[in-house]
């Protein structure tokens, strides 16, 4: 997987002014906090008294930098997904060619589902309660993948018939399932999980096979 | 994409009783009504009475067959399974390849989608509402497709180093991701979509590429 470096990120308050080093991190506090009330309860059931009571932060302080529910909801998400791309940029620092890129940012693509479920949840339920905030998810995520597929197709790394765009949707879905069926439906109670070995290569046995160019098949 | 086709589909009365053709007739309205429900509300806003009003049937009425909005919930995401397993399986009637049958069963699941964008929103929402009847959506669809690899690999059709169950949830992925994208994104009012042919030949190009034995790609 790829992922687009670009996004600046400049939290504000809930009147749209920058934030001292203390309310960034009162502001992290109360995203942390809504992850976990978010992630167990879901969008409906949430509410802001209980995010603030696990953050240990008064219904009042919230206001400063939320407008509602909706709006912490919205953040967590954005955050969610600049995280998730950054856990993947990260592992894919090293990697040279484009399949050792597509390990590394798969790798920490379920690395990043395991530690934090929420974000299925998340994504999922911000198709109703927020429709552009899941949409923002998937396209930014899709657009750094499909401009690193496009460059190693120049480069002879992959096969050059595929279609840039459909190919990141499509690998998009590989990760987003195999993270469901394998991480979300097996975590052993209080530990995080982790892929199979196995799942893992035979998942990236996928991922080659559909990517390499034919001469280079496997 | 490969579907099981055992499943018997008796449909029952709320008291657990077989229904007379007319009571079948009478439960199949209310499941379109649902359907229609649940898609444009989501589980939280639907309730029994736009059920009923939707399907011009008395409240009364609806209980002889559901026992609650949580119990058609469940009827609906069971027969959406079975429906859009069915469209599959029909398309692939006729396929004597593994890449044909593929083409035919991803054919199915997109049209299927296209005129039923509710099943994806009654997916996703039962994992919340009613985890059991989504894990047992994509079991159903994996088993048999899972089957289908197998013995495809035993013909030389498919990559015999694949594993058939990650294999499956690639592939139902790829099916889910895309179908999000260029089908429920994109629904011009009043309107079912198509997929563009264009994205569907580059779609099969990626399961063509990841599912063919070494010798025989492209």
């Amino acid at each position: 997987m790829s992922v687009d470096e670009t996004d600046a990120v400049e939290p504000l308050s809930a009147a749209g002014k920058p934030l001292t080093k203390r309310g960034e991190a009162t502001r992290t506090r109360l995203l942390e906090a809504a992850e976990h009330v978010f992630a167990e309860l879901g969008y409906h059931e949430a509410s802001i008294v209980r995010i603030t009571e696990r953050a240990g932060i008064g219904l009042g302080t919230f206001y400063l930098y939320f407008d509602s529910k909706q709006a912490i909801f919205e953040a967590l998400a954005i955050d969610l997904n600049r995280r998730v791309r950054h856990a993947m940029s990260d592992e894919m620092a090293g990697a040279t060619t484009r399949i050792e890129a597509e390990r590394a940012g798969f790798a920490g693509f379920f690395r990043f589902t395991a530690e934090h479920p929420a974000l299925y949840r998340v994504v999922r339920e911000s198709e109703y309660v927020s429709p552009g905030t899941m949409r923002l998810h998937y396209q930014r995520i899709v657009e750094g993948y499909e401009e690193g597929l496009r460059a190693a197709q120049a480069e002879g790394d992959v096969d050059p018939g595929l279609d840039p765009e459909v190919t990141a949707w499509t690998l998009m879905g590989i990760g987003e399932l195999i993270g469901m069926r394998y991480l979300l439906w097996e975590r052993p109670e209080g530990q995080v999980p982790r892929l199979p070995d196995g799942v893992f290569e035979s998942v990236m046995r996928v991922v080659r096979n559909a990517l390499a160019p034919g001469e280079e098949r496997r």
